[in-house]
């Protein structure tokens, strides 16, 4: 089967616009393109990490078997202490002590100490009353947004909000709207014209963004809450555990904690392990154990717990972990600056490098990785299709001779694409 | 505020009986009655496990701090591995060779040779061309029946089909309509019914149900394809591992694999750690590879991954295991029915014991944790509200004597309530 499109982007969204359900036809259409680009360079979304997540580490490609040694820029773990020698013995003291997995949720006694040492720990660390934990991120604003929300709510949310809130929302009984990314004044507006339609009105935003690494106006938008009555959700995946001087995250930061009813966080980034956690009031907390991704879903393993008690405590033992890692993501920027690429308004740790044209962005990704640079090209549909980037994710182990060589290739191939 | 609620099911059947959607009503119910638990015996739903799961192990009840050493009969570990040595170290060399968490998704390179290990070894073993990896069943579940129906297409599920299935189903864009429970001639009704008013039809059901134990007809279900067309998708969360001489499934020990289009399994119950894939051919998993529960959420970490390969080589290696699991199984059914319990139709490692009076099975399971014995009530919304009942999940470590202690202890508690 013939195949043209230049990257899944295009696939997944001629998919969407000509409005194609169809199992098999989806299937054989996807099936061909990767089928295409894995006869030519490879398909970049089949590679995978020999040995684990790293800043530096061979990059198989599934199809061919082929490594090669590169520089990474596409993992989360900010403060990379997935690597930490402590963390690391603390998970297998736990494997020793607790077992490997949970085998059941928390509702039929799934949690060990360790669970619940979580909870009450991220709580306290973000300012709130209790925390809930979920063996994901992604379940977590699954299941706290499609549960705590009721059908005559309204939700509105800012247009880049992750794929697990959208999900949860679809989830939900709630009616919902977008609003303009960061846009407090679109906020603003859509809050006055609906607040009477609604019994309650439930925004909700990300602190950082993922796919622009911009902060949220989060001062501004609590402010709305002096004229406008809404439950305010804050997503901080990006930002719990490398914003506030013990990672308290970027509401305590802002100072805008008590205004802020609900706040998330993934404990995949920079806590080096995998899960999430929601924190709130206690009766919220109390309300949260009943929906259904708490219910029916394994707890967290006792070495996932581990790590990420382990790494709070080197994130508040060591406050040069936040600051070095701030450092670096400067430096970076200042750099790429300086160079002449356009960041947009990214501050946090993420770097977006916007290239519109899905054939340039193609060639961009595959021309880094020829000198040992990796990164995921990122396209619809986690941004728009007209809005492909990629993504640098400044991580604390990454060296300034690795920063500094990635910036020269990125200058170097972007002169020949005429990107900057 | 007072409390006149006897089972957190019945505060919730109320909400839902009452359409109560306000966050604060729905808090404030809930808040009320565990306070009141927390006032009296304890909430049942409050405890976890100091040290983790296994057969024996002191719960403790978060709210006052007590301890009791328990045989436990919640943990759906049925082969024990979560504590076996082999599988414990082989996760710790994982955590110093690949670090504690993947940082990413896999289309961003979150996946290391463990993961790309799971996914080849799951589907040889279950007998499928390829595998997709998930970081829980219940997001396997969701992201691969939210996606890979479409909107044209009709779902036809099991009345007793776990929540994760409901909510995949809830996320697609398709229609559905659940069949009696394991009731063939019902879901022959409902094929013909509906197989020319729909592009495709997909059933789905469980090898094994979670609640009630018992085994789904398989081969009559997939011989309804020699009349009715539709698609096949079998949840195998509780028979991987544990049926066919190597833990294939239940899907090979009836030898209907090639019938059935799609195998889910979890990996946080056999395999003894966390995780779901799903199997099928290669151009369906390539398909679902783009569903946004797979796009946008981080990869098992490392350590878990190995505890799933581990698990499947102590699986392999050890026939005993299986076996001994089936006999322990055996003896506690042969031992509860001589006592007079109606075990309905379960066959599995999954024995109900069913108690329709909600003070009733509060009571008798308050009695067997005075005595030592933990099982959670399952009550709605995980069972229909007059179908709550003890589930006892039994493991390969678990006693001939603490399945006699147990036996004797519900037979004298279900004397004194008149349950047999």
């Amino acid at each position: 089967m013939d195949c043209e499109f230049i990257s899944i982007g295009e696939v997944l969204m001629y998919l969407k616009k000509e409005k194609i359900s169809n199992i098999e036809e989806r299937a054989k259409l996807i099936q061909a393109f990767i089928d295409k680009e894995n006869k030519s360079s490879g398909n970049a979304y089949d590679r995978y990490l020999e040995n684990g997540a790293s800043t530096f580490m061979n990059v198989v490609t599934e199809h061919s078997g082929t490594k090669k040694e590169c520089i990474l820029w596409c993992v989360n773990h900010y403060l990379s202490l997935n690597r930490n020698a402590n963390v690391i013995e603390k998970a297998c003291s736990a494997l020793r002590q607790f077992g490997t997995g949970c085998g059941t949720a928390a509702s039929s006694c799934g949690m060990s100490s360790l669970h619940k040492e979580i909870e009450k720990r991220v709580a306290k660390l973000v300012g709130k009353e209790k925390a809930v934990l979920f063996p994901t991120g992604f379940s977590a604003n699954l299941g706290a947004i499609s549960y705590i929300v009721g059908s005559k709510d309204l939700i509105i949310f800012d247009r880049e909000c992750h794929s697990s809130i959208l999900n949860g929302i679809k989830l939900s009984e709630a009616k919902w709207i977008s609003f303009k990314h960061n846009d407090v004044a679109d906020l603003e507006i859509k809050l006055k014209k609906y607040e009477s339609s609604y019994e309650n009105i439930f925004v909700v935003v990300e602190s950082a963004y993922s796919m622009s690494g911009d902060l949220s106006p989060l001062k501004e938008i609590t402010s709305l809450k002096k004229s406008c009555s809404f439950y305010l959700y804050v997503d901080e995946a990006h930002t719990f555990g490398i914003y506030g001087e013990k990672g308290q995250g970027y509401c305590y930061e802002q100072g805008v904690t008590d205004e802020v009813d609900f706040i998330m966080s993934t404990l995949s980034k920079a806590t080096a392990s995998i899960g999430g956690f929601f924190a709130a009031k206690q009766k919220y907390c109390s309300l949260l154990r009943w929906s259904d991704a708490y219910l029916f879903q394994a707890c967290l393993t006792p070495a996932d717990a581990a790590v990420v008690l382990a790494s709070l405590d080197e994130i508040e033992n060591d406050p040069s972990l936040i600051k070095e890692l701030h450092a670096k993501n400067q430096y970076m920027r200042n750099s790429l600056i300086s160079k002449g690429f356009n960041l947009g308004n990214s501050k946090s740790p993420i770097i977006p490098i916007f290239i519109e044209d899905h054939n340039k962005l193609r060639m961009v990704v595959d021309e880094l990785y020829q000198k040992g640079i990796y990164s995921t090209p990122v396209v619809f549909p986690a941004v728009k299709a007209n809005e492909g980037r990629i993504r640098l994710l400044v991580n604390y182990a990454h060296t300034k001779e690795q920063i500094d060589y990635t910036v020269e290739a990125l200058e170097n191939i972007s002169n020949k694409y005429q990107i900057i």
